[in-house]
């Protein structure tokens, strides 16, 4: 059972006289069967807190500074309507009472917590976003990660690992992104997947008669979700893990990679869809950093002189971060050049910039 | 001076008791000289108020199903490095305590209540959505609205009327969506716009040597702020009226689009680009919907018989309200047709649905 945390607050011109505004509206509440109890805050303006039925909750704070915030929790199983008319009718006395001296009214959303489903995940800026998820369509925790398959109304299915939204079907602008947004041509050519689970890259780069594409993705369960429920993204490419010009390695790529290294072989491109934050990192790599270059610097050693290196950097608003990650550029054992785009991702609902890399 | 509003919540797979959790939490709270009131809930749970130095209120609920809710309300010029502290020590108390209860811990960002620059749209669906904006660039009222331009890190310079986003300079997507997605030809047509005051699709549109693009829009302070502070989405053609292929008119498109049909006059293409809610509404008109159907009626009677009317429709999530819409074609003194296209246009953080409608 959740509980629905409303917010009602006004912004004033100047500062309201609390012996002019409280009682009206402690009467609203008392209407309501919930008693006050006044706190003293220590010259920091006027608070009272009210209890009521049903496990009803209120606070009215007139700030001593131009504010007044009302908060009311409710069951989500209590009468909705009935707090909406009270809300309303707190909103309306307000008005009233401080005619004239309000510069703001502002009525969130209310927020919903500790609902079943968990409809709240922050962009990567930390910014408070609500989605509308309406339900749960596959959850799983592999050895690796926990692995969620979220329906959305507008984004259809979106997979999230460890609550990070990693693809939705709404995304085609992401697998358009990270294989070069259409100006590069795959035909005859050997591509390198690191990651990619959800099928979508392989889906798109099959269409265009490669070589051969060898995908290197770590959880069989990543896989095993997105072909059932990723389907408007990955079509019916997962159901096999090995086709006419496709394999699938369901293997951590670090190894794989140094065993590249090793034998010498050479791709025309590698495409990083590794997620954001690392799920598997050898002893001997002890940042984020560190497993990023490790990965970066491998890659470019399998990468062919005339090769692309594609991936996903990070919000547009990162802009720290993706300051960090071009430093980590210059820091290769191969010299490089980069370029980056900045993409929209429907369901990302933050700008996200993708970079090219080759060797100079 | 705004308020910052923390959760904390965890869900539970069985009810916590109270006796065993709450007297350490208190104690953390005491810690940092927050004094409880214990309040009675008719058995709903516990519930403690809790209030401190600097204006400080915490709210600690043990409910008596598998929930616990923390709230914890601080001024933002007070020691939020000390707040994040207390934060991160219930956080970590409640862990031992609930050890191997616990199916989910959740920790929003900050609501920011009351700030000078308000950072909360909601969706046109209703969800909470915390936009990067920084700062106000122009902020006016006038005859017929608020007009706020408002700056984003990540979407440039945002207009926004009556609190509702009309267009951010990262909205290219929405300008190409409702002039048809670029498989129009405008050379040497005649294009009538019905509100577009951002400039958006009047700088595009000039660039295909269209006969003559007649703009109607009511607002002249919409043009002042955008030709000043939306300049990445008019560039300098809301610099003059007019220009070779181009005039605006500001006026109410009602009066002028019954003169044409008066005139016989007649278009290759109408673009309605007014907002959703209209801001001028003729007393004959009664209704949203009406007026909604008035200005599709008089448009499609200036229509050539093989011209195109665009328009926006509405979040993609509005199924009813676009229903409705449709509705309203089919309800026209002349019989249409439709397709609909659903766009991602960044700054709206949801799908957004553009009708093409012409004559059967």
């Amino acid at each position: 059972m959740a509980l629905r945390h409303y917010t009602l607050d006004f912004n004033l011109s100047t500062a309201a006289d609390p012996a002019k505004t409280v009682p009206d509206l402690l009467s609203i509440f008392n209407e309501q069967e919930m008693t006050e109890t006044v706190h003293d805050t220590n010259g920091h303006g006027y608070l009272a807190t009210l209890v009521g039925k049903n496990g009803r909750l209120a606070i009215l704070r007139v700030h001593s500074h131009g504010l007044v915030t009302i908060d009311l929790q409710c069951y989500e199983e209590d009468n909705i309507a009935q707090l909406d008319n009270l809300l309303n009718a707190l909103e309306k006395e307000l008005k009233v009472l401080l005619n004239g001296n309000i510069t703001r009214v502002k009525r969130l959303p209310p927020l919903v917590r500790g609902a079943k489903i968990d409809r709240y995940l922050p962009t990567t800026d930390k910014r408070m976003i609500e989605y509308d998820i309406d339900r749960v369509v596959y959850e799983e925790d592999s050895e690796y990660q926990n692995i969620k398959i979220l329906h959305s109304q507008q984004f259809g299915n979106i997979l999230v690992l460890n609550d990070d939204i990693n693809l939705a079907e709404s995304d085609f602008a992401y697998t358009q992104a990270i294989i070069g947004s259409g100006k590069e041509n795959y035909a005859g050519k050997e591509v390198l997947i690191l990651g990619g689970g959800d099928g979508g890259i392989l889906a798109e780069l099959v269409k265009q008669k490669p070589k051969m594409i060898t995908m290197l993705e770590i959880d069989q369960k990543v896989i095993d979700g997105c072909k059932t429920h990723m389907r408007r993204t990955c079509g019916n490419i997962l159901d096999n893990l090995k086709g006419d010009c496709y394999q699938i390695l369901v293997e951590d790529c670090v190894p794989v990679l140094k065993k590249y290294v090793q034998e010498g072989r050479m791709f025309d491109y590698v495409i990083n869809d590794l997620t954001a934050v690392p799920i598997s990192t050898e002893p001997e790599e002890d940042s984020t950093w560190e497993f990023l270059r490790l990965i970066l610097d491998l890659s470019i050693k399998v990468l062919h002189p005339s090769g692309k290196y594609f991936t996903q950097g990070n919000s547009a608003n990162m802009t720290e971060a993706l300051s960090l990650y071009e430093e980590q550029l210059g820091k290769l054992s191969c010299p490089v050049d980069f370029s980056k785009e900045v993409v929209c991702v429907p369901s990302y609902l933050e700008l996200w910039v993708f970079y090219t890399v080759w060797k100079k």
